[in-house]
């Protein structure tokens, strides 16, 4: 049966290889080289330093991000798949009836709290607020 | 007598395979892959390891879920029926007269509440309020 | 005389076989299935498991409920009808006489108490009240 | 004397045997079968549990009822009659003079506080309130 | 002399037997059978028990007040005739005038007091005032 | 010459023996008979009863008040002269030209007081009301 | 010169023999008998009581005050003389310089102060008034 | 040259011997005889006692006065001459130059606290700000 | 397949050799000769002076600067391109799965929260917001 | 060089030797004898002890003044001069470049700082804000 | 490579020798001597003494803050510019990366904050706005 969710899946998310974040969950992670790096006028270094920098920043980050995907991506995505169904059947099958049980206890709270609220706290408030009863302003 | 009422049930909710959540309670348990994995512009991994990290986390997770249900799907729903009837069974029968009682006895003691405000509380309020009785405001 | 209170009583509340609950004092109590349990898109267990599942929670509930009120409903309403005489009888002939006695004596007390804080209270909040009463804002 | 007061009081105050609190002094206190116990729909127990349930549920209440009042209603109103009798008196001779001897008290005690507070406190806080006397507001 | 006082006293007050409380100071002891005794719709005692209580409550109430009054009443009024003479010329030969030298006092120490307030608290309570003396208030 | 000040006095204020209050110092002081005992509206004591207690009550206080101002009157008010005129002559000749010197202290103390506070206070407060300087209000 | 000063006053203020308060500073003291004594309507004394008390108090009031002032006025009125000769000269050639020298200081004080304010203070209030920077208020 | 300006001094103020304090700064020390003793109307003392008071009191004021300025005052402004200008040539030469002083370090103390508030406190009172910024008021 | 990221990438940004910072990150760091050492009018010291200061300290800062980044701009932008690729890796398969699992346990803990909140906050908040439910202003 | 300074110095500023005050610094030190020492009315002392106090006192001060300035005033500031130049160089050499480096490092500080508040007190103080997005006002 | 930046500089910035502070960021350090030294009208010295003043203050001045620049001057300066070569090469290459870092992190944080802050603290700041819901507010 899981085969077949799996085939339904395809089409309607061919896994676009081109824009790998459609939810731009991840869009704030940006680090080209003018976001880490940048001189202002009248500090330059010299011209064939500035390019051979740029080159090392390049290199340096594309090679070493491609080997950890390369080497580890596929087990930490089988991971998660697993992970994420595990928390799935525990929301659906056990803490969604354990919640609802928790509201329906709380109704009867909420009646029994309400009527408490109405005997003491409501006419005591009520008998306080005539402090602000006789407010006289003259204006002139 | 179970029985007539089991049977009046089907037409009315004949168990929809498609829509499981007609009430919308667990909508917010959504785990597909883009909504867990993304790669921003600028820092993507080698083609075919993305593909392989797609193909795992679907098959992880569609494996992993349908072999909780399937081997105790059916107890936890029966475990839950007796539950949610007990519950009914003591709220109905119990809870709810003993809220009648609560809130008859309230009714006698928010009197007596409200005739010690209106004897202590009230007037002594008033009196403060004369603190606000002569507020002059020059305005320019 | 009670039967005849009771001969009156039959015909004003013929006592509706089908709605129960008149007054809606229990109308929070609805544990339907698909109130309990739903399954979100995208994470369906298997058609049979789901279907079972449905099967046992209204089988669960329904024999349990009906076992517990057809061994224990009638005794538990006789008891609520002697217990409510009861707390009738008390508040008519005893509650509310006391009560009557208490807002007489409260009436005094009320008398007593106005003397005390317009004697006290009231030309103190007032001299005080002097401190709001030279206010002066300059708007530009 | 006691009886001329008796003979008069009949004729005003018949004594209306349908319409027992014209008064409306003890209108809380209603406790009908519907106002206890209620089965929302989807939990309804079997139809005989039910009716038994009512049944039982008026007999106990009405039969302990009217037993409490046949052997102690007499007595208990007799009882409040002579209690209030003795509270009037006691009103009516004694607490009314006190409370205007305190009164008279209270008269030269407020013309005393009266003056101190002249004395020390308005000049005072009349002094503070020049803590507020020069607000400038600009609005732009 | 207070034989003349009592001659004159007659004609202007020939004390109303009908309505014994011309200023309406005890307008708030009322306490009649249906202010004390009510049975709510639903909860009647059998009609003989019901009679039978409302003679009670008037028969003790009546006889218990005539009899109080007629052993105590003339020796209650003498004793608060004495007593508010006694208050009457305390207050009159004694009070008023060590009232009327306190009040005397309190004027010399109203000039102190003004005169300290003056100096030392308006110009700090001034130069406090300061504190508001700049407020910007920029609306759009 | 204290005579001729007696002797010039009786005719500006003869000594009215009827209106013996001109100034209404003593107002509130009183006590008739149906400002003290009064009977509500049911709860009536037998006639005799009622006339005796009147008559009782108006003998009593008339014959102790004049008791005590024939026996106490004339000390009493001698005892008064003497001591207003000891006060009066204090506060004329001690109290008066203490004050003046108090006064013209304070004046000196008022100059210190003030230049201090512009000192020290002002400033402060000036700059600490820096803080409502930049209150921004967005309507909407 | 002394004798000259004393010469030229007469004429300017000829010591009215009438009028001895001519600048109000006594005008409080004023207790004539009917500012002290008084009978409220319904509990007068015999005549002749009430006759005998009024010559009493103005016997006792005049004689006592003028044996005062025959005695001891002289004597204190010149102790006052040379006690506010005393006190100018202190005020005007001590206390007047004194008071110059500490302004002059207060001068500096307070520049140095102003300065320290504007430097720490200032900046932290204008500051910390970026808290009612941004208030959006919406009327609806 | 002290001698030049003393020669040029008297033209300018010819040292006035009728209004000796042409700036008005000892105005407040007035003490004539009717400023200190006074006497409310009814409360006269003998005419020939007042009269003697009254000489008694100018008599003490100036001999006693005269006295003192006459052996004491040339010394006394002999003394505040040399004191004033000790106190000048201290302020102009020592404390306005280190005054300066001290205003030029407090001016860079106030960009160094500057900084600090804006990069500190700025912030973090514009983000507290943000409490104020969704207040809702709904007017009816 | 890194290649090929770093051969998109020159067209894009060609590693503008003038303005090297673009995205102007660091235009706060500008230090100048007339940034640092600047002569008020009045205090101007000897001009070979000054012409020699200005000529050391531009010698000084640019000597030192490139030696610095001739030596140590290479490496340390090879550190960074690794560093960030690191960063980039761990908060894409890491951090944001763990977020979206944290996300999705606060929907569950916000439900269980608010159904508390009205229960027990509410009613009580709604009572006593009665404290200011009958303010009488008057505006004279 | 600084011979050049000098010699331009003179005709912009000739040392003005009648107003020496130009910038009004000091301008609050006035002490000539009628801000010193001054005779309200009515209490003048003898004509030729008036004239004598005034004459000690010009003759004092001036002594005494010039007796200063001619044997202190050259040193005086010549110590000044040199002090001012030190304090010069100290703020123009060494306090501004310190200053400029702080500045620098501050607006680092500044960015981190206001990151964080971004983080954690943005968000709570907003949450926060809800306290009054529900004002509900009344008015009638 | 350093030649040429220090070639190009020279055109721009041809190092003004009169005004010496384009920036004004030391205008406030003047210090003539008509700002340090000054006598108000009435106290003035002799004249020789205060054009000697004069003289002195000029001299001592120049003379000092000659000798201070040309014997530290250049290698302050020299000192200064290494310096802040030094602190440019540390924000550029290290704090700025760090910075950008720190930022990416606290993004992360600043959801995971935003999602706690809405799951807790916004139902109860919501529900305790429930406080000012019902403001009644009575004009007149």
């Amino acid at each position: 049966m899981a085969d077949i969710d799996d085939e339904e899946l395809p089409p309607q998310d061919a896994l676009d290889l081109i824009a790998r974040d459609p939810n731009k969950i991840n869009d704030h992670i940006r680090v080209d080289f003018d976001d880490v790096l940048a001189e202002a006028d009248g500090t330059h270094s010299i011209n064939c330093v500035w390019k051979g920098s740029h080159k090392c920043y390049m290199c340096g980050k594309n090679f070493c991000y491609n080997m950890c995907t390369f080497f580890m991506g596929i087990f930490i995505s089988f991971y998660w798949g697993m992970m994420f169904a595990y928390i799935t059947f525990i929301h659906i099958w056990c803490c969604t009836p354990v919640m609802r049980m928790f509201v329906l206890q709380c109704n009867m709270m909420q009646k029994c709290c309400g009527t408490i609220v109405n005997c003491f706290l409501a006419p005591t408030a009520e008998a306080c607020g005539l402090f602000f009863s006789n407010i006289v302003v003259h204006n002139s």
